[in-house]
């Protein structure tokens, strides 16, 4: 008997379904656009269905289903809701993994995107000899998971973890949340873009991109940069010093053995963790310095929320 | 049968030995001067004859001691040692637990006075019914002290919680690290002077304090502050709004249900709490705001750590 968990990644766009062993393979997995799911219990009677269809293919004897894993935005594992999630259409406060509970008779566990992610890379990827380590998101936004002796530090209202509202010293910048200044404004696909604009006006455009032109993303920034676009390098070179800079602080604070780099955006580690590293070291008290180590998530080709938000179930029930 | 701990605060200038009872009583108590101990041998001898000297007045059968908690400089709890504590006389890196372990037979528990404190808050002060918070001692310097679901956060290598080295936006102050803005250079006993003598230079005397007399202390400032000396007014004002800044990047981070004020300073409390509680709030994400409460200790007239490190050892081997 083979214990599965299944696991939930609901995302801005995309939500995706996975069977998930103890080994951390995804056995069958279903992804479908998040406004197919025009409401909640939509999603609860798909993944219902998905896994009736997991059984008719490989049958309920080989197989023990211990539990259902969820990452969410605004997801919250002490209560298992998601809270007022702007990018999803669902509105208010939505009890998800308590509608699952009824439905299964098995345990639910709910959290938000970020810190599945990061129970992932705890259990099947570059953490998993970790017990103190941070695992960073970057893609529209910039999100954290944090853990601490082997558990999530998620706060006394589940929210703890939102690195990318504390403030940088370049605080000239409006975030989305409404304040001035948080680390989002920078390090995001947004904020790359923002910086890449402010190296290279539209009146002085180079060979590789134009800034005038609408379709400039962090991809084609790095693309650019692996080309040469001096603007397009030191975009990554700044982008890398104003979080290396903000990354001490969350060392003198935490004291992580590493801090892993997860979603769209870290596909161009190479070109600003090296800025970054430089940056936070600069800034580190003696006692921290050379011990931290900045690394590309090992699951940055998977769903780590799935994985992660699965695993948890599996390493507690199974 | 009465269990009890033995509980030590090793600090600067002072070492405090207490026996302290599951209820947080201190039965028995002694203060030395830390010159007095020229190595730590000297202090295990001295703890020794101390207990000693308890049984001989209480006697032996009435009370089963438990083992020993430590506070001190440079503490940490992961392998028992003090670490190059600058402000000891005892250089380099001294195995203070297995010492008192070879002695006694029982266990002992050492970790930094600040996360000693915080334990004392938790066991026997107003985090009692709390699982995430923050305690930050004012006063040399500044030190925290962060749990995080009832457990302390002390990072890989055990030196997590060096809040007073997070950068401050006002970063022209020369810290004793090394390091430029460290917000201890701004929160704490010589921060508070500098920024009073910034507020009222000694060609602007006024009746209260002369800025140029050798004897401004933070108490003294307080104390013009309570008699309406302006520039001590602004002087506590503008500690607070700096220490506010700071704190909504650390509840982004931890999201704690309170943060507590312990040490020297913190006896000023009613005078900058309000302007730090302003400024948090001006900077926290809404999800945040108006959650978390900023408190005075309600150990600051007592042994925190004496407290908080002998509990630690009751509520685990009790």
């Amino acid at each position: 008997m083979n214990d599965i968990a299944i696991g939930i990644d609901i995302g801005g766009t995309t939500v995706t379904i996975g069977i998930v062993n103890n080994e951390g393979a995804i056995l069958k997995e279903v992804c479908s656009a998040t406004v197919d799911f025009d409401a909640p219990v939509t999603l609860v009677e798909s993944v219902l269905g998905f896994f009736n269809s997991f059984t008719t293919e490989y049958g309920t004897e080989d197989f023990c289903l211990k539990g259902i894993g969820i990452g969410a935005p605004n997801g919250n594992s002490l209560n298992g809701y998601i809270e007022n999630a702007h990018n999803l259409s669902w509105k208010g406060r939505i009890p998800l993994a308590e509608m699952f509970e009824k439905k299964i008779g098995l345990p639910v566990f709910l959290t938000n995107d970020a810190n599945a992610a990061a129970l992932g890379e705890m259990y099947f990827g570059g953490a998993k000899e970790m017990k103190d380590f941070i695992l960073i998101t970057i893609g529209t936004g910039l999100g954290s998971g944090f853990v601490s002796n082997g558990n999530l530090v998620v706060g006394h209202d589940g929210h703890a973890g939102e690195l990318g509202h504390i403030k940088t010293e370049n605080n000239n910048r409006v975030c989305g949340c409404g304040l001035t200044g948080c680390l989002e404004t920078f390090i995001s696909s947004k904020g790359i873009i923002e910086t890449f604009k402010k190296m290279k006006p539209d009146d002085n455009n180079e060979p590789f991109i134009s800034a005038g032109t609408p379709d400039i993303t962090p991809e084609s920034i790095y693309k650019a940069a692996v080309r040469g676009d001096e603007a397009a390098i030191n975009t990554f070179r700044v982008t890398g010093e104003i979080l290396g800079a903000k990354l001490a602080d969350i060392v003198a604070i935490t004291s992580p053995q590493a801090i892993f780099f997860f979603g769209g955006v870290s596909n161009a580690f190479d070109l600003f963790a090296g800025h970054a590293k430089k940056a936070m070291e600069e800034n580190l008290l003696p006692v921290f310095r050379n011990k931290v180590a900045l690394l590309k998530s090992e699951l940055i080709n998977r769903n780590a929320a799935v994985l992660g938000s699965a695993a948890y179930i599996l390493k507690k029930y199974s």
